[in-house]
């Protein structure tokens, strides 16, 4: 197995942004500032991991990844509607994202509330673009029917519940599932699934996707206890200051490590029989080869 | 031509009601409060106009209305995205809604925001289910499609944003047609898609749409500034007070009430050739039988 992850993610990476711009320059008929603020939240400098996810699944079992433009467009909008949400006074309060005002400080609350509700109808608008390439009704409509349940109330919108709530009937492992996971395991997800692939591979990639985000979720909690905050670009210590359960908080830190260790391969494991360019395992390990 | 308007919006009232309990009730996997706050905002007494015209829309066209059941719950849980959200402080602020505190007050901001966002992606949701009944692909992509343009950022949120910005490029108009025609052109529109309905039949009922969204608004602005707060139920004299600019405010009274009967005329014209039952054409002219 190769392992030009790198490089791959590169690759894919510019690839997206060159469609992602082309998207929202020709959208036509939205009034300012709304048009502005959408795409002010959606081109600002992101890491693009769901749509780049998406776009090699695809790529796994399909020559052309141009099956899943639209599909890479509509996470990436997605993710970009949760974050000026949750960004918002009334949910986490925050002021900066990706270096720049977030849209509520820039805009005004009203029109973050808008901008939001507006992207998210967006990347159902762009997803149904999938049909000029794929034709067939039923993995069309399965693709759609995903994409759904990943972002909404049993999915996405689950796990910020039951987060803000604190509600005791759901484990910490439940809202990393919900927050994290499932837009890796929906980009891997639809992207297999619009490229064609069996039910089998399928699963393989969900379950990846569960587990990567589930260790994603895990060291992000160990660094901001043990980082160095130059070294990560962000405050560190913030968990612990307002008391949050956090892997570390409940399993300690080697414990903590070792269970994001196991995760990773596990993941590993799921996939490396697919992963002929060895992307996904690049990827997995590069999650918990951050810092630590 | 039969005219048992009242008799066919009651027979579609109920069986609306009876569908869409059964649709909420059995959705399953969704944490608390999440769940109680979605069916707190779409089981209250609603009028139901949206979705009962995608219904009778769609039985124009085609014996089994049933086609059309997925698409009228999405678009009353549409509406309902669009009330908890538009009431919220940061937009009109309202307390009450249905005889209820809205979303915000019962349940708190953030969960309002949660709630709305939780409501528009359970539409998409719920519309997918279409599937299961019209299996044409392009018919049901086209429907999506549809459903996507007049509920995002050039069709609902467009018409919200003018609204909040005053952004004058606009015409009181165009908010209009986006915040209020939008939803009713949208379930004429894609019911008749569904039921199977040519081109031709799409545009008249799309235009029938936009002229009884206009009309009402206009009646609107009209009994706010004339009518008798115990009939129509709500407080009056709110648009003078806040200076809103309005049809009355701009074109007057009596040319007021001239556009909108002309608009309803109009309407009527464009569906009586299709509307056997009478019932577009009674719900037409219940709009402006409305205390004046």
């Amino acid at each position: 197995m190769k392992n030009n992850y790198k490089q791959k993610y590169d690759e894919l990476y510019t690839y997206f942004n060159g469609i992602l711009d082309k998207y929202y320059d020709n959208l036509k008929d939205i009034p300012e500032p709304l048009l502005s603020a959408m795409k002010y939240s959606v081109k600002s400098a992101g890491k693009r991991i769901r749509p780049v996810l998406a776009l090699y699944s695809c790529e796994l079992f399909c020559k052309d990844k141009s099956v899943a433009d639209y599909l890479a467009i509509a996470l990436e909008t997605v993710h970009c509607y949760s974050l000026v949400h949750d960004d918002m006074p009334e949910m986490d309060n925050d002021t900066i994202r990706r270096g720049k005002p977030t849209v509520h400080v820039a805009y005004g609350q009203g029109m973050a509330l808008l901008t939001g509700d507006s992207l998210l109808s967006q990347a159902y608008e762009c997803l149904f673009n999938s049909f000029k390439k794929c034709k067939e009704i039923s993995v069309l409509n399965d693709c759609y029917a995903e994409f759904a349940s990943y972002i909404g109330s049993t999915g996405m919108v689950a796990g910020q519940c039951v987060d803000i709530t604190a509600n005791k009937d759901y484990s910490l492992e439940y809202i990393h599932l919900k927050k994290t996971s499932a837009l890796l395991s929906c980009g891997l997800v639809c992207g297999a699934m619009l490229g064609g692939a069996k039910a089998e591979d399928i699963t393989k990639l969900r379950t990846f996707g569960e587990k990567v985000g589930l260790a994603f979720q895990i060291t992000d909690d160990i660094l901001d206890l043990i980082g160095d905050s130059t070294k990560i670009g962000k405050s560190i210590g913030k968990d612990d200051a307002e008391g949050k359960i956090t892997y570390p908080s409940v399993y300690g830190l080697e414990k903590s490590k070792e269970i994001a260790r196991s995760l990773i391969n596990e993941a590993i494991d799921c996939v490396s029989d697919m992963d002929e360019e060895g992307f996904l395992v690049g990827f997995a390990q590069s999650i918990i080869n951050r810092q630590f």
